[in-house]
C-alpha cells in the first residue's frame, strides 16, 4: 500500500540566520512538491550532537507516522562518517550515523536501518560541506514521498550510539546527571520518573543536587514563585525547575550536574 | 455549513529551541493531518501573558476566517486555571484563561466562548506541566478540522480580562504609557491615533517622553537618521521610533514610562 | 498555461519576536488561501540591505520554478522608494527597490521587472510603516495564485543595484573582502572556487588573511579541531572557517575585511 505523503520535520544546528535550512527546504520542495515542512530547531548548539539526539527524540513520538525526520548536526561533514536512514514505529529519520539519531532508534524494536548509498537521489555534485542539502534533504522527500527504504542502500545492523548516561542505584538511591538544560532553563535529568512501591503507603521523594534537598511535587503551580522544585516532565524524566522563573539561569546550572533521588521513609 | 480547514496559528513562551513547539504541532498534525500551521511567535518573554496578549491581538486580524489561534503562555499550568476557547468574528481560539486572549476577545460583539472540559479530545494522561500539548494541540485540531465550538465544554459569559492601562484625558492632553517595545525598538503606547478637531485648520501633535517634546509625524521616513519621531504605527496607536535604529536600546525605554500626547495650537 | 501555486519564501528583518511576519503571512492566507509558506530568515540585522540581498541569493536558487520571494529589509519606508516585482529564472520577486534583489536579479539573462504600481491588489489603506504587509504580501499572493505580473506595473530596464564588491587581480593575485559572516562563524569571501591553471601539474592555493597564510583545503574536516582553514563554500566562494567551531567569534572577524588569495609555485 502506497504510504501518505510526509511531513518531514527538520532538526539542524543551522540557526535561522543564514539561508542553510532554506536551501534545505527548497531542495525538498524541489523534489517533493508541496510537501508539507514543520521545524522542529535550528538552534541546537553548533556540533553538539547530545543535544540533538534528547532534543530529536523530545518531539519525535508526537508526530505521525510516516512523518520523515531530517536531522542534521554533523561535525564531520566530509570526513568518512555515513549518512543512515532508518524507519522505526512507523516513523521515518536521516541523518549522520554519529549518535544523533541514536537516541530515537536506539530502543526500537521493529527498526529497520539503511547505509545511504545509493547516489541516484543526491544533488550533483555533493558539496563537501553541505551534506544537509545535497544528500539528506533528497533522501528526506524521497521517503516522503513514499519511496522505498530499501533502496537507499545496505542494512545496517549497528548505528553508532547515543546512550542517556547510566543511572545508578543503591538501595533508596538513584544517581543520575543533569542531560539537558531546556528552553524554560528547566533542568532535565536522565532519573525516570519514581514509582510507588507496591501496595504501600504513601511515600515521598527528595532530589539531591548541590547538597540541597529538594522535594518531589506534583506540578509546577505546587510550588511557590521562587521556590526551587523537582517534578516529573512531561517526557518522564525527573526535572528541577523553578516556579515562574529559571533555574538553569538562577543556579548557573550545567549539563553533566550530578543528582541523585531519595525514597524517603 | 462545513468550515474550511484551518490553518492552525501558534503562540507561545516556549523559544524554538527545545522540542515544545514540535510537540504541539506534531499532535496537531496527528489529529487534523495536512492542517496548515503558521507561527507567529513563541519568543514571548517566558510567562509574560501581556505581552503575549499584545503579539496576538497585533496578528489575529490579519489571518483569514476560520484560522483557529492556539496560544499558551501559561505560568499557571497544573493549577486550576481554566482552557477556554472561543470564537470572535469568524477566528477561533484556544488558550489558558489568563487574560492572554483578553485583548482579541475583549471587544468583539460577536464571541462565543466555552470552558474546555469535555476530555474527548485530549492525550491521556494529561500531564501536569504541558497543557498546551496534551489539551490545546489537540482542541485546536479539533476546531481546524472544522469541530464543533459548543462540544468543548460549557459557555462562559465572562473571562479574565487584560485591558490595555486606561487612556487619561485633561484638556489638550492625554496621558498613557509605553505597553510594548517591538522587534524594531520601537516603542508602542497605548495612545490612539489622533483625530483632527471638526472642520479645523491643521493641528500639530506632540508627544511628551521623559520631559522631550517629540513632532509627531506621517512616516519613519520623516525623521532624520538617529531622530526620536513619534507616529502612527501599524496597529493604530503612537510609536516611539528612532529613524534607522532601535529607540528601545539607544533609550533604554521600558515598558510602562509615561507619555503623553499634547494638542498643540 | 496555469502556473502551479507557490510556495511563498518570506525574508525580512523583523525578528519572530513580534506580530510583524505573522501579518504578512495572515495577509497571504487571506489572499491565498492555503499557499505554502516557507521562512528563509526573519533576522536579517535590521536595515542591513546587503546582508539580506546575499541571503536571499543563497536561498534562492535551491527553491523550484514558481516560488514567490517575497523580501522585506526596507529602511526607506513610508519615502518614495518603489516597490518592484520581477521574474527570474522561473523564479517571482517582490521587494523594495533598494538593492535587496540585486545580488538576485543582478545576472539573470532572462529577468522581467516592473514597477508596483497598480493599487488593486493592496490593502487599504496602505501604511506609510508597513508596505510588508500592504503591498508585498498581497502582490505575492497574486503572483502564488498565478497572477500576471505585468498587471502589477510598468517594466522596469533598470534597478537598484547591490553588486558584490569587484575582486581585483595582479598576477598570481586576487584581492577581495569579507562580504559575509554566516550562521556557522564562518567568513565568506567574495572570492570565487580558483580554477587550476590549463593542462597544468597540481596548485597549491593559499588565502592571505590580517598577514597570515592559511591553505586552502577540500572540506571542514580536513582541518584539525580549532585550525582556521580556507575552502570553497557551497556559495561557490572561498570561506575562512574554523574546524568545530566559529571563525568569526575566535578571530572577532567582521565584514569588508580584506582577503588575498594566492596560487602558489
Amino acid at each position: 500500500m502506497k504510504r501518505g505523503r510526509g511531513p518531514i520535520a527538520l532538526l539542524t544546528d543551522f540557526g535561522t540566520r543564514d539561508w542553510y535550512v532554506a536551501a534545505m527546504k527548497g531542495v525538498m520542495l524541489t523534489r517533493a512538491p508541496g510537501i508539507q515542512l514543520v521545524d522542529i530547531t535550528h538552534e541546537v548548539p553548533a556540533h553538539d550532537v547530545p543535544a540533538g539526539a534528547f532534543i530529536l527524540a523530545g518531539a519525535a513520538p508526537w508526530f505521525p507516522p510516516g512523518t520523515v525526520f531530517a536531522a542534521v548536526v554533523d561535525p564531520g561533514v566530509g570526513s568518512r562518517r555515513a549518512v543512515i536512514a532508518a524507519q522505526a514505529d512507523g516513523r521515518y529519520f536521516v541523518g549522520p550515523d554519529n549518535g544523533l539519531l541514536g537516541v530515537c532508534l536506539g530502543c526500537s524494536p521493529r527498526r529497520r536501518i539503511v547505509r545511504v548509498a545509493d547516489p541516484r537521489d543526491w544533488l550533483t555534485p555533493v558539496s563537501r560541506t553541505f551534506h544537509g542539502r545535497d544528500v539528506i534533504a533528497p533522501v528526506a522527500a524521497h521517503l516522503a514521498r513514499g519511496g522505498s527504504l530499501r533502496r537507499l542502500g545496505p542494512s545496517l545492523r549497528q548505528i553508532t550510539p547515543l546512550p542517556l548516561p547510566a543511572v545508578h542505584r543503591r538501595g533508596r538511591r538513584w544517581r543520575g546527571e543533569v542531560v539537558h538544560l531546556d528552553a524554560f532553563g528547566n533542568l532535565i535529568t536522565n532519573l525516570p520518573a519514581p514509582q510507588a512501591p507496591e501496595g504501600g503507603h504513601p511515600v515521598r521523594w527528595t532530589l539531591r543536587y548541590r547538597r540541597r534537598d529538594i522535594p518531589v511535587v506534583s506540578s509546577y503551580a505546587a510550588g511557590r514563585p521562587r521556590q526551587l522544585v523537582a517534578l516529573v516532565g512531561s517526557l518522564g524524566f525527573i526535572e528541577l525547575a523553578v516556579s515562574q522563573a529559571s533555574a538553569a539561569r538562577a543556579l548557573l546550572a550545567k549539563r553533566g550536574e550530578a543528582v541523585e533521588l531519595v525514597r524517603e521513609g
